[in-house]
Parts: C-alpha cells; sequence; structure tokens
C-alpha cells in the first residue's frame, strides 16, 4: 500500500464530530479511499460526551477497515484548526429543539409551520442569526490559525452561509450538500438503468434543477413528459407511493414536483422539491398531502416528527453499535463510498485526480443574470487547483423570475439583516411572506422570537433601527 | 439672432403629439431654446382630429414666440420619423378607458384598485402588453428608418420600455420623467429656498430616492429628520395638507413618505411616494388616508378621478385657446422652460452644452447591485456624445433588499413574459401579489382580463403554455 511511504498525507478537521452519523459516513468514505490514507483527522465537538463517542466508534472503524489514518479528538476549537488543511463543518447550533418551539410560537402569529415554512430548518432560526454567526466566528478563527485551510462547508444554510464567508472573510469556502442525488429516485421511478443516465444539475442549494438528462446520450425529458401522462396517475394511487414509510422517499416524483416542472419549465431536484416549490402547494396539510403524498412532505407536522424519529433512531444505533462491540462495526456499516463529496473533494485535491462534483462555490458567470459573488450549486471541475465551475448557461426565464432570483434576493435580505444586526429588516423579510396581513403582525412575530431564551444574543445583535 | 445662419438645426419627432399639454410644453421649451432655431418638429398622432388642433396650436404658439422652427404633422409613422434625429414618444395606446374597466373587473376578483395596483396606470394594461408592443414595432420602424436617431422614451412604463429596447433593440434609448422634481415640494414644505439647495436623486423609473440632499453644501437630512419630529404632526393637521385640492400636491410630504424614509433609509421622491411605497399602505382606502391624506394618494378611487378630471378640462382649456385665438397663446401660456427634460437633452446634444440631467439609462455599474442592462433613473452629464451616467453608488441595503431589487425582478418578469408570449408567466407574476389566495384566482384573473374586447391581440399574444 503507497499510504506506507507518506508520513503526512493532509490534515482534515471536522467541526461538530459529534453528529455520529455524519462521522461514521466520512470514516467510511476516507476507509475506501486509500489515497488519502497517512491523514489525520480531528474530530472537534462542544459536547465532550458525543465526541467521545464519535471518537471511539471512528477509530474502531479505521481499526476494524485496515487504514491507516491517524484520529484526533477535542472540544477546542483553536486546537482543532491548528494546521488543518481542510475543515468540515456540520454544526446544528442549539439542535432542533428551537426550531420546534419556534415553529409554535409561530402558528400563534398566524404562520403555519414557522416563518420561512419549507426553508426554516435550514435558517436555523429568526434570521438564520444562530448558524451565520457561528460560520463567521469559525472562519474568523481560520483566518487566525490556518488560513490557507479550504472550509467545507454542509452545515445550513449553506446558500446564506457560502455567500457571507465568500464575501466578508478571505477563508476560501465551498459548500456541500447531498440533495442534486435526488436525480436517482427519479429515473428508478422511470425505469432506467442509472449507468446509463447522465444528468447535471444546477441552481442555489436546496434549489437545483435538471438542467440536463440523458440516456445514453439521448435527451430524456421526453420520457418525463411520457411519464406524467401515461404513468403518474396510477403510481400516484400505489402502494409505493401512498403508503411510503417516509415523505422524503416519495418527494421527488410528487405531484408537487410535477405542478413545479411544469410552472418553471425544469424538473426540481432533492431538497427543491420541496424549498423551491411554490407557496400555494403549502397553505395547510390538506394542501400539502395534495402535492406531496400522504405525509404532506418532509417539512409537515408528520413528516418532521417522522424524520427527527428516523434520526434518533440512527443516532441510538450507532452509539449502541459503537458501545456494543459485540458485532464488528464493519458488518453493521460495510466499507464503500457513502455517496458524501467531502472525501472524494480532498482526495482530488490532494491527489491531482480530475473529478466532477456538485459543488457550492461563487457563479461567476456561471448561470447568467445571477451575481458573480453569490454563490450557486454547479457542476464543478475540481483538480489539485481546486473547484472550478462548469459554465451552466442560461435557465428559463420562468425558473429565474419566480424562483431562483426571488432566492437570491432572500439570500441577500438574511445575509444584509446579519451583517447589520437590523431587526426592521427581520421585519421587512416577513412583509414579504405572503401570510403576513400587517406591518404590527410581522413585528410582533419577530419581537416574540427574539425574546425567547435561546435568542438572547440574537435579540442584542438584531437590535431596533430607526 | 443665430439661428438665421442655420438651414436646418436637427429634426425632432413627437410620436403621440395629439396629447395637446405635452406638445405645448415642448413647444414652450422649444421656443425658450434659440440655440435650436432652425429645427423642423414633427407631430405625429393616429387622430386627425386631434393632430390637427396640436399642429394649429403648435404653429400659432411658434408664431407669436417669432420662433424659427418648422412644424409638420402627419398621421403616417415612418414618413414622421425620416430624417429624424431624435424621437419623443409619449404615446399612451387605448386612452385610460381600458384601465378604468380592467381595475373595475380586478375589483371582482379580489384585487382593490387592479393588479400592480399602485403602478397599473403605468404598466398599461395586463402585462403591460399595449405600451411594449407599441414601443418594440416604433423601434423596429426607426431601425428601417432612422438607425442613427435617439429615441426619448417618456410614455409610460418607462422602466420596462428603455430596458427592453435597450435589451432588444438597435436603437439608442433614454427615458425621461419628471417625478424626480418633487424634491422642490420637500424643500418648499421644509422652507428651504431652491436655490440654495443642491439634490441627487436615483433609483429606478418611479422609483427615485433622494441619495443627496444639501443646503448651502451642508447635508439636509437632519433638517428632515427635525421637520418630522417637531412640525410634520403640526402639518398634517393643517388645511394646506387636509384640503389640498389634489392628492399628488401632498404626497411627497405624506406620513407615508415619511414611513418609506423610515423603513428604507432614503426620501422617497415625486412617484416613489406612491409607485414604491409599501403594499400595507394600500389595502383599502381607509388605509390609503391614513397614510396620503383625504384622498387617499394619487392612486386611490378619488384621487385618480381628480386627476382624470384635471387632465381633461386642461386639454380642453388649451384646445379652446388654440381654437378661440381671442387671446393670444402667449398670454395664456406664458413663455419659458416648462420643467421637462426633452428640449434640454438635445439642445445639449446639439448644441455641445454641458448638462447634468435626470435620465433613464442602462445602469453599467452606476447602482452596485443591479446589473448592467437595467435601465435605472440617475443623474446623468449630457454632453455632445450623449449622456453618461454619474457613479451613484451604493444605496442602502433595506431599500435595495425590499425595494429596488424586487422592482428590478418585477421588470424582468414582465419583459420575460412579454418576449415569450407566456401566459402563465403572467399568472406567476400576479401570484406574487399579497392579495392573491390561490393558483385559481390568479389564473382567472389574467384570463378575465385578456378576454375582453380590447385585450384581443394581448390575448393571442399570451398564448397559454404547459
Amino acid at each position: 500500500m503507497f499510504c506506507h511511504y507518506v508520513v503526512q498525507m493532509t490534515s482534515i478537521t471536522i467541526i461538530g464530530a459529534g453528529s455520529a452519523a455524519f462521522s461514521l459516513a466520512l470514516t467510511r468514505d476516507l476507509c475506501a479511499t486509500p489515497g488519502l490514507w497517512g491523514s489525520t483527522v480531528t474530530l472537534m465537538d462542544i459536547s465532550p460526551g458525543r465526541l467521545e463517542i464519535a471518537k471511539t466508534m471512528v477509530e474502531q472503524y479505521r481499526k476494524e477497515a485496515g487504514a491507516e489514518l491517524t484520529i484526533r479528538g477535542t472540544t477546542d476549537r483553536r486546537a482543532a484548526l491548528k494546521g488543518a488543511d481542510f475543515v468540515i463543518c456540520c454544526v446544528k447550533i442549539g439542535g432542533y429543539g428551537p426550531l420546534e418551539a419556534e415553529r409554535a410560537l409561530a402558528e400563534k402569529h398566524g404562520y403555519y409551520r414557522g416563518i420561512g415554512d419549507r426553508v426554516s430548518c435550514y435558517y436555523g432560526g429568526v434570521g438564520a442569526y444562530h448558524q451565520l454567526k457561528f460560520f463567521l466566528d469559525l472562519a474568523r478563527d481560520m483566518e487566525a490559525v490556518c488560513p490557507d485551510a479550504l472550509l467545507i462547508e454542509t452545515a445550513n444554510p449553506v446558500f446564506e452561509g457560502a455567500t457571507l464567508l465568500t464575501r466578508h472573510t478571505k477563508i476560501r469556502t465551498v459548500g456541500i450538500c447531498h440533495g442534486h442525488m435526488g436525480w436517482k429516485r427519479l429515473a428508478e421511478v422511470l425505469g432506467l438503468e442509472e449507468k446509463r443516465v447522465s444528468v447535471q444539475v444546477a441552481g442555489l442549494n436546496h434549489c437545483v434543477w435538471l438542467t440536463r438528462f440523458t440516456v445514453d446520450g439521448r435527451d430524456a425529458y421526453p420520457l418525463i413528459d411520457r411519464w406524467i401522462q401515461e404513468d403518474a396517475e396510477r403510481f400516484w394511487a400505489s402502494p409505493e407511493y401512498r403508503d411510503a414509510e417516509f415523505p422524503w422517499l416519495i418527494e421527488q416524483i410528487s405531484p408537487g414536483a410535477v405542478d413545479a416542472y411544469r410552472l418553471y419549465g425544469l424538473f426540481p431536484i432533492g431538497d427543491a422539491t420541496r424549498s423551491a416549490s411554490p407557496w400555494w402547494h403549502h397553505t395547510d396539510l390538506d394542501e400539502k398531502r395534495k402535492w406531496y403524498g400522504r405525509d404532506g412532505g418532509f417539512d409537515s407536522e408528520t413528516g418532521w416528527s417522522a424524520y427527527l424519529s428516523k434520526c434518533r433512531r440512527a443516532i441510538t444505533d450507532i452509539e449502541h453499535a459503537a458501545r456494543a462491540k459485540d458485532i464488528p462495526l464493519l458488518t453493521r456499516y460495510p466499507p464503500g463510498h457513502s455517496g458524501e463529496q467531502h472525501i472524494p473533494l480532498i482526495d482530488a485535491m490532494i491527489n491531482g485526480r480530475e473529478l466532477i462534483l456538485e459543488l457550492n462555490i461563487p457563479n461567476r458567470g456561471a448561470v447568467p443574470g445571477i451575481a458573480d459573488d453569490v454563490v450557486v450549486e454547479i457542476p464543478a471541475l475540481v483538480t489539485a487547483g481546486g473547484p472550478q465551475g462548469v459554465m451552466v448557461g442560461t435557465l428559463p426565464s420562468r425558473l429565474m423570475d419566480n424562483v431562483i432570483l426571488p432566492r437570491v434576493l432572500r439570500m441577500e435580505s438574511i445575509v444584509d439583516a446579519f451583517m447589520a444586526g437590523d431587526r426592521t429588516a427581520l421585519v421587512l423579510q416577513l412583509m414579504d411572506d405572503h401570510r403576513t396581513g400587517s406591518f404590527a403582525q410581522a413585528q410582533g412575530m419577530i419581537d416574540a422570537l427574539l425574546s425567547q431564551p435561546w435568542n438572547t444574543e440574537a435579540a442584542a445583535h438584531y437590535r431596533a433601527q430607526r
């Protein structure tokens, strides 16, 4: 194995490594990538307990896989960043508790499922404060400790976060999400063999669209059209759709996704089937069910509960497996690539492999009509020199005018309000919500959110201004 | 007089010259600008009757003023364009009748005062079809007949029209409006002598903001702040405000304008006090009255009626004066500059005078954050070489995110829907209206508008699309 010749390959720091499922996925990828053996992986989390569990699990998996990796753990962020070449951020400040409480509060003010509804979970609370503040602090630490490291931003909101960091810090940032893989589900339902299919997916994070779709080199959009016309109704009446265990398994091929395709001209992919869907699909649970199946989609009251339960189960399983040691981890979680792009990105950069990945990077002309410094999610060529965006070309005007550009504008509002600490800007954002009937309603909503105990710091940040 | 040495100074064609008040204003300006004497003015209108009245009046005024101008009249557009150096477009297709009928229809569908409400009069009906179609046809004729002429677009919507023509034709276009003069009303109420005041106003047409405001070189914004704090309430209770004969005389210094200043950080000027004001100022007549005085502003049911009556009276007066010939026109309408910028623009270009005017021209970096090919309303230096925009600089982020950029996006939607003839794009535009509760409501509204007899051509243009 060539790794033996290399003492120090590269140094990867995972911030928020206590999320066991994600750390396990990255470890599997590292073990399946001998080109990166010899590297040091530093796990960092503020919770000593969760960090210990993650470290034990990662170390055991590595040992079972025979992968040459040095695993370290620390609760000290600056120590974790020291010497890092790559920093992977997967932090969710405060967990999901505050989100649920804020949603309940918002419903009292007339906002079903919370403000920002379909994407509120990604904003990380009012004004996205907690997440953006964390990202900025982390980047400031990196500027001091490892200014040349690449920040791989995988915590939400990726769009706001990566754009903010690109504009306001010196740290090179790449955003990574896995939502673009949703095309596989579409191909499956259409009965297409994955290896014969070639796709391109582009847009903004959680708002990506199928810009190219071919089978054996021939345009496969007509197959979607035929499926809609001939098979969709039957599929939506089938148990596979109607009784799907998890709502996120069927969003990709739901009536809502098909409607978005009709309205905007390209098929929505992954999270876009929900996050970028029109507001009138989401006015209440009945309407959500009409478009997104029994549970009304991932973000509905039942869909989101199912997700949280599944997350909890997955974590319990992993933690149990790590502690029990009765069965090898490799047996429970067989070696192989997880599908996440973080390790392939690092592998390509370190070992000079040329790879096309789906990355969140500044637009710089890839999609005409979007400013250069707005972070888009597009195919990018990764080499030893880092990612270079692929010129996507013009998107349909209905999609640009009604989805992409309004979403860019929302990002600008969120980032501007955050940078200025401007509470009125938050209220004005909410005035744009269709459910807002008066300025007093929006103002009351923002004030109520900012008066919650977990928002004390945010309330001080978003000062009332003239 | 030096004009005697010049046989042909320049050739100015006025399209829609049958609007007597506007043709009179331009004639007054021409008579007060000896540097342009020797020019030919071609009046064009499709109505022979209105054209004849306008021509008689212009010719008589010219004669009384002793101005050396050749006045021609024709109902043939191509003939009118032949040899033109400047083409002034001031056409309102179909007059205001259809607008009123469309507003009444819209109210039945749940849209108080029509779709696009505060600016619907400028859009020229559903999708702005009639006006944009006319502009494009005119520019195509110019490309064939007088490709080097400058088109001075003064018909609404100036923003959509000038951007459309800049992008999709070879004709050089400049938009002109007089709304930016609203600062004079503000200065007056503040008790400031006009000649001591210096201002800059910038933004988009009907959406301009006071970017610089000084008295004797010192920042005068604090005077606005003091007026708001100490004098505004008393002023709004005074007969000057409460009993103002015309609503447009008080919009500039209304509670609505002050609220917009508070919300967005710059004082709105002219039409912006209405067109760019927030939707929640306009939910019903009571709310409009709260913000814009007794009549609820220019666009309310009573305000707009007052405007139409005043227009009709002005036209009747001018036509009567032109026919009666009992009193010299010069006595009724004394010589002097009207305040319109069309003739000063031509004068500066023909005679090489350097002049700062407020023009609608492509942005090209004047306001950061707006694309280069979007037409902005900004101060511009005019010389023999034509207008050159003055770099305005960054506008406040609350103003950009909540007013300017959403208005740019609306322009893009209107222009894209028009160029594509896309009915669904019109429906999607309306889905963005706070009063829209469902897709069916918006679709029904658009279909109802396009089924009106005066919209037959528009209905054929905006085909239903998948």
